[in-house]
């Protein structure tokens, strides 16, 4: 028997990285590869008790539910949206998806026939781009710097390509941690408007800031117009549990009503039973979500900083370059030139650490000398001890490499 | 601005069906549209007691987890599909699913190639309809009586299309309440092995059971071989609870493996939270599933048989055509030919009841005069109250039509 796939499934490799990550699974190696929030925060009381207020209200957790998603969790997040976001939201304009990867996919699912285009920051979200050759897209990278895409590549672009969509993760980026100017912000959904092309607004890590400097997404610079361009996607997988899979997106009503029928027959609805908890979360009387991840940005602002500690002052980092992040998950680090980050994470495993390469975040020609570090996983303890083997890892590596 | 959607998901039609039954709901019409489970009967203490020892658990249900699913979920089905099903599986071959509409999705998606052929029985499941379109499946219906598929047919068609699979619902089917016999089983394993074309079965009915009569799943008749040919789907959606989202798929591990591939992408992993609670649910010293299911399908008899009385008794449905179910959810019911079900359904939610019609159940042409009913969601005495309005229906419907 010869099992033949579809082409689109054998498109996206199980790539080299996942495959080494695979190995490192409760070997007693320190990971700062994924992107796993930290668990000891899970407000899992509240959860407990929002779910008793769910096992009270009788059934209707436990039918069949709307596509759409749960009216009330809609009607909370919208709320909330316009409130610490200023993001102006009808119910016809958002729907629940089974997290943020959903969105992306029914995104791409809705909008993209083979060889249609999308411009990404490069690099970019690695699972945005499978999901972006799994439907065929043509996918094409814009220049950026520290404050965004370049606003002369953008128009370029869009000049050159007419693509389907501008995909971008503006705040706190995975992998690069950046945060978008709000003049770039501005720049590319006025470019995007004058010709016409959707922007796809990822936005998971947005309230995980460190400061007080709070930079408006695109979807509240655009504001409540008749003809929304941006579509926006936000999840509560790194502010509550990633474990039950919620997020939404926020769009043009023309553009939800095909999300549902995508997910309509993707899988009918998300569940009703973690989609109600997680309303009855939002207006719990004991607990403040705001106050949670208020604590939680302080905790993983003491994870970023003991890492940076380490990126700063331990020898073998001496002449990488990186950011101190304002928010977010990530460092995002590169190495001398002519390193392959891909070699060195063998070499680290082998010491019991871990780490993404940044090879796959690129679309095209990657820069293999950088690599995306999580802080937000790991304690301040194991931080240090993490940091200690993959320095060791990097002097011995440049040793040989240099 | 004018949107433009992908050609996939505008040939997904909100069909004329959806929108009518749109209307119906909370307007105090009586349902027998739908595939809802009796929610009076839904397990809520004993759901309730598995999720309080989900959180005596800790931070495990909370965290991100593995595509493939929960191991301890995975385990308990792969124990339970033995015992209940004589269906062998070990770890490799089963991953869980949001739902077996996600295990549909994920199959097409890993299989199907636009252009290529699908067979299917004919009628069948809408939804799955739907998903082979979307993928760009050229779906081809296959000759069927009331025991299967016919083999002639098959084995023409497996000639004449080298078909990627064959979907099949053989054990209370949806739409038609079918069971299939053993030997058709037979044939089409052994034709499809001789083929090497894979056959998708979808059971997420076939513990609802009126009688003793268990006839063998074709995943079953298979047993234990090395390379696969039968991809098995179920839910707990039909004998739990519809809103927690969780299926299951068996098969080859060649097969998960890409049908995993494509979950990562879709939505990495289901709902940890609710794979747990429904694996405690499985463990419990004070609930039996078997029980459980038991009593469910004596309810879903009685209410069987209250909607089999007015269709045997009710002058209107004299010339009707219709077999009695011997479990699962659903009549077929063969109006006299000229007898528009689409019609009919307007002028039966005028009287405040509605159903489905025949029409999208069909790959190609349809026969319009056909319908399905739903008796496993309304209790009895409402049945009764749906049947006398929709007899009133037909009868209006035949004195204007005849």
């Amino acid at each position: 028997m010869k099992y033949s796939f579809s082409s689109r499934i054998e498109a996206v490799k199980s790539s080299a990285v996942r495959d080494i990550l695979k190995l490192t699974q409760g070997q007693g190696i320190i990971s700062f590869a994924g992107g796993l929030p930290a668990e000891e925060w899970f407000p899992i009381d509240a959860l407990k008790s929002a779910s008793e207020e769910v096992f009270r209200m009788g059934t209707q957790a436990f039918q069949y539910g709307l596509t759409e998603g749960a009216t009330s969790l809609r009607e909370r997040i919208a709320k909330r949206m316009l409130t610490y976001r200023n993001i102006p939201v009808e119910l016809d304009e958002i729907m629940i998806t089974s997290g943020s990867q959903q969105s992306l996919d029914l995104f791409a699912k809705a909008m993209i026939d083979p060889g249609d285009v999308v411009l990404v920051e490069n690099p970019t979200y690695l699972a945005c781009l499978q999901v972006l050759q799994l439907y065929g897209a043509n996918v094409i990278g814009v220049e950026s710097d520290d404050y965004g895409m370049i606003p002369e590549d953008i128009e370029a672009k869009l000049k050159q390509y007419k693509p389907k969509f501008v995909y971008v993760v503006p705040t706190f980026s995975n992998p690069t941690g950046r945060v978008w100017s709000v003049e770039r912000r501005e720049v590319l959904l006025r470019l995007c408007t004058e010709h016409e092309v959707l922007i796809l607004e990822d936005d998971p890590y947005g309230e995980l800031r460190f400061s007080n400097n709070k930079v408006p997404n695109i979807a509240a610079l655009e504001g409540n117009v008749a003809n929304r361009i941006v579509a926006y996607t936000s999840t509560f997988s790194k502010t509550v549990t990633p474990g039950m899979r919620t997020g939404w997106i926020i769009a043009d009503k023309r553009v939800i009503q095909r999300l549902a029928r995508g997910k309509q027959s993707s899988d009918l609805h998300s569940s009703v039973f973690d989609q109600l908890i997680l309303s009855e979360l939002l207006e719990s009387a004991t607990f403040s979500l705001d106050d949670h991840i208020h604590k939680l940005s302080l905790v993983y602002k003491e994870r970023m900083e003991t890492m940076a500690t380490h990126l700063q002052q331990d020898e073998p980092w001496r002449e990488a370059v990186w950011k101190m992040p304002q928010g977010g998950m990530f460092f995002w680090v590169e190495l001398p030139e002519g390193l392959d980050a891909e070699a060195l994470l063998k070499c680290a495993v082998g010491k019991g650490v871990a780490f993404v390469p940044g090879t796959p975040f690129f679309a095209g020609a990657a820069k293999r000398n950088t690599m995306r570090l999580n802080y937000s996983f790991a304690e301040p303890e194991v931080i240090h001890t993490g940091m200690d083997r993959l320095g060791e890892a990097v002097g011995e590596f440049l040793g040989r490499h240099v």
